[in-house]
């Protein structure tokens, strides 16, 4: 076998119903089931080629090369592929994505669901997109729902193969826009997969989890009734309580900077003004302004007024990874 | 029986661990216990006289006359003494705070405390201490706690008489200086008696009172020991506890202002370099900073930085309500 390699492309996408905490945390089994919105506009492109030359993976982020972390989860969701499809010999990775990584911006889940189909494509493998959505939660677990396109849910299943993203609703069904708030580019102090392992030392996560079928089906609801007014209802407290629960562990976790504060507060003005936003916060200090493509100007508006220096990013309902 | 009168006085306190939430609202009765330090440097003085003139109490704030909602609280407040005493006659109450009210400030507590104080005497009752307590709780619920000096803690009893402050430790016992921030010195939007009606509304908030034991647990031992890395960890987490059941509760409430933020994580690096300070913030934007003597040029030089008009206020331990 001589050098084999594939190009794929995935979106990043934003939880509106959020998953926090592992429920194995080796697998990336959640602790509770997820919804997410696939983010177009935003992009991670990767290039994998296997080469039996290669004793180890050779991987660039953005030309560069990447720094150790990276290189070793690459190399164990590579180690993934290779056991499946039988391959003993390292890869050249090389991954370009055109907005700010590590920034709670989910740069892990577009990364990783490029690498998943890249990998397999490369590799030979022909999977199912459940078979590759659930291999790509094993590299990050939102990664899982960017190999879907438009409205995705992610279920906390049992073990791995049962914990996969399906699609809830086609990118064409609800226009939504994300305006994506960045108050501070800045690469985020704690990693996800860092944060995931602190959930349980919450006083309030267990709460959080098992609320979680209400929100989910709330936000369910919404989504295909295309009612704005239910969504940031509860895509707001949700974020609110994942928020609560990375304050309230040990040693917490705050990802709010005074910025972040002022927009989700001007939001709220707006909704109570009757324009349809709302916020979702990930782990980062970024803030996912949603709206609608009507309201969109006077959330801009809004956003403008703001004494912070802000920097807006800007994202509607996008297909799932492709092959390139 | 002529005009009997008596003037009082009492500090607010601030809560180390919060309470939030009624198990019976209309008697105030906590659904969680909590601890306070009483705030010399804050002063609420209340005149109490009732008068066989009067048929309606009458009520000055600050020397203005009082609203309706004001004057109603009180009314119903002087009916509880009346009926111990056994008077049918109104009082005029005229009553001086020298700090911000309805800010988050705990003015309920020092105006409700003195208010006790004073119309007991005025009307020639003589309660003890824990007597006294449990009917201030009845004006609000914190004022239980302005009763006494020093570190205090409010049992959450199973009934109205069963439901009273007492001391933890004395005012002498550990010099803790609380620079309150204030950054907003607006009345707050909505005041704590609607507030701790949502409490139930949130997810989060019957985890938050399951977990107070263990709370209440570590400040008594934090405070009994004078270990201020202790007392630290557990305030900031029952602080952050308290703000995540009041964002998630329906309608959310959200009393962090953008400074509010700031001053927080502000608060977290100055602890992180080791500097002794922690904060704790109750229903309204105002950060309570608190340290020690020795700690407290190092806290007013980090906040200092800020970009943000801020105002401090400075409170030390201090005594419990008096007659003057």
């Amino acid at each position: 076998m001589g050098v084999s390699e594939a190009v794929a492309a995935a979106h990043p996408n934003i939880a509106l119903i959020k998953y926090w905490g592992d429920r194995d945390h080796a697998l990336r089994i959640p602790a509770n089931g997820s919804i997410s919105l696939t983010l177009g506009g935003l992009k991670t492109q990767t290039r994998v080629g296997f080469d039996p030359e290669l004793k180890q993976d050779r991987l660039t982020i953005n030309q560069a090369p990447g720094e150790a972390t990276a290189r070793q989860r690459v190399t164990e969701h590579l180690d993934l592929i290779r056991v499946m499809a039988g391959i003993q010999f390292g890869a050249i990775v090389d991954s370009e994505t055109d907005f700010p990584i590590g920034a709670g911006l989910a740069s892990s889940a577009a990364a990783f669901a490029a690498l998943t189909l890249a990998g397999c494509a490369a590799a030979g493998l022909e999977l199912g997109r459940s078979e590759l959505s659930a291999l790509a939660r094993r590299g990050s677990g939102s990664a899982a729902r960017s190999i879907f396109g438009g409205f995705v849910e992610l279920v906390a299943g049992d073990d791995d193969s049962a914990t996969f993203a399906k699609p809830l609703a086609t990118a064409e069904h609800w226009p939504i826009v994300d305006l994506i708030v960045l108050t501070d580019p800045m690469p985020k102090p704690i990693s996800s997969t860092a944060g995931h392992s602190r959930a349980e030392t919450s006083p309030l996560q267990a709460a959080r989890v098992s609320d979680a079928p209400r929100r989910l089906q709330a936000c369910r609801e919404a989504v295909l009734a295309r009612d704005f007014g239910r969504l940031a209802e509860v895509v707001e407290q949700d974020s609110d309580m994942l928020h609560a629960v990375m304050m309230t562990s040990k040693p917490a976790l705050h990802y709010w900077q005074p910025g972040s504060l002022a927009v989700m507060a001007e939001v709220r003005t707006l909704r109570a003004q009757g324009i349809a936003a709302c916020y979702t916060v990930d782990a980062g200090p970024n803030v996912h302004c949603l709206c609608l493509p009507e309201t969109e100007p006077s959330l801009r508006q809004g956003l403008a007024r703001l004494p912070f220096d802000l920097r807006i990013l800007r994202a509607v309902p996008g297909p799932g990874a492709w092959l390139v």
